[in-house]
């Protein structure tokens, strides 16, 4: 099933995306939540409702996809957790340091993120604006101190995310928060794939396009560290809760990297696409003048 | 005028605090917002507001705040940012380093804080788990690209924070984020009191006390960058909402710097004390077994 958060009319909703088309959850059963993370609490607590959805969404005509503003997946998530230096090939073009003991963790606000087809803005104080091509996974069962073995049972499903990143201001101290949280600078969507469709998510392929050029390619199994490491090491320290994002991490071909460095530029189109999820789409434009 | 976040029959609500009792703001005016978010919202579009709530507060009885549980004073903030390598002293006790050009940021997630009075929680992982004693400062007036010159009239008011951190997970990676993110580490309160009854903030004295003993001591005015700086900053790369909190940073004298370390252990008590805006009390509990 695929899960999209969107804007119509005036309101934000959440629906079930059906060839070109989303057929929103309301008009599927009374009481519908409003919002994505909200439907994933409902169905963690109500087995077989997803089946349900899906059945009767195949009765329903639904909104042609174009028709709507999609949002990201998640659009007030208790926390987006971003990962760093998670595949060897970006860990290697960032000259001769060695692979990470931990995976490096920054937290993303809500508003730094965008949904499939918005703009990405690129700030006017910076001419360093980066993509990053990942794959996002979605918390759908909150949870504590979650084992290994049991860490794919709380993903509700995955996501593509270009975790957009303003590079020197993400320079300016050791920390890397502020240069990854620029508005609207984190694509994140299409839409959710919900884990029974997606089954092994390592077999994903991932390809980062910049205006229709392969600029970042990788298998999901490159990964350095597993997501069911990822899930039990941040919930070591805090409660995951439903609706929270783990952004993987960014393979090798990140435009800063690059020999002349490779930074986007209003009119360039950016592609995150992922096996069996889709391809989110982001135009860059300049920040309005203030 | 102090306004608490706190916990009553089975409801968040926000209260006007006068001595030792709080006065429900739904027992001052229809409508009432039920989070203290919302209330500086409304205080925002509403000029004169906080005077005749203040008024109306003195004719009403309240609720003995011993009677209440306090919450963080934001339950559910968009974004916590906090800045690290703040004052001298603690840049100074970390070795022979300079003072940085920015301030460090990194964020918290809202479940890492907790209110005044309940446990500060001692994780099963680490024996490293130490205090910092900061000024949190609230927003009140939304905001993107804020001039310094401007920045103090997006301040709501001001409150006290323990920015509760997990030493060696902290280390983990270059990122500090995890080790500052564990569950209820992040004391935020008692209250907040709004920026007309605390003037210049630079004026005020902190204390940090362990135990009864003062292990942190200093001036605001030791901020090796201004308030109004932090917010500028911050607000070029994002837009800073309602009831965003900005904690800014602690003086020397915490506990990994120490020599012999001085890490917390259940039953410490940890208070953070700032002129003119009140105590944070919380004792320290060891992680319940998983």
């Amino acid at each position: 099933m695929k899960i999209a958060s969107y804007y119509l009319d005036g309101h934000e909703r959440t629906g079930i995306v059906r060839g070109d088309s989303v057929v929103d959850v309301s008009d599927l059963m009374p009481g519908a939540p409003s919002s994505t993370r909200q439907l994933l609490c409902l169905m963690d607590e109500t087995p077989g409702l997803s089946g349900t959805l899906v059945r009767r969404a195949e009765e329903c005509a639904g909104v042609v996809l174009s028709d709507v503003r999609l949002l990201p997946v998640i659009t007030r998530p208790h926390a987006v957790w971003c990962a760093a230096l998670t595949y060897l090939s970006h860990v290697r073009e960032g000259g001769d340091r060695p692979a990470p003991d931990y995976p490096l963790f920054f937290l993303r606000v809500a508003d730094s993120q965008m949904g499939h087809g918005a703009p990405m803005i690129a700030p006017v104080v910076s001419q360093q604006l980066d993509y990053e091509g990942e794959l996002a996974v979605v918390i759908g069962r909150r949870g504590r101190h979650i084992r290994e073995a049991d860490a794919l049972a709380h993903v509700a499903g995955y996501s593509c995310y270009n975790d957009g990143s303003v590079r020197d201001w993400q320079r300016h101290t050791s920390q890397i928060t502020v240069g990854k949280n620029f508005a609207a600078t984190g694509g994140f969507g299409p839409w959710l794939v919900t884990s029974d469709e997606i089954g092994d998510p390592y077999d994903r392929g991932l390809q980062t396009r910049l205006n229709g050029e392969v600029v970042q390619s990788a298998k999901i199994s490159e990964l350095l560290f597993s997501i069911e490491y990822m899930i039990a090491y941040l919930s070591t320290a805090c409660t995951l809760e439903v609706g929270d994002v783990i952004v993987t991490g960014t393979c090798g071909g990140v435009g800063v990297r690059r020999n002349p460095p490779l930074f986007l530029q209003p009119g360039d189109v950016v592609e995150v696409e992922i096996d069996g999820i889709g391809t989110l789409l982001n135009p860059v434009e300049a920040e309005a003048a203030a």
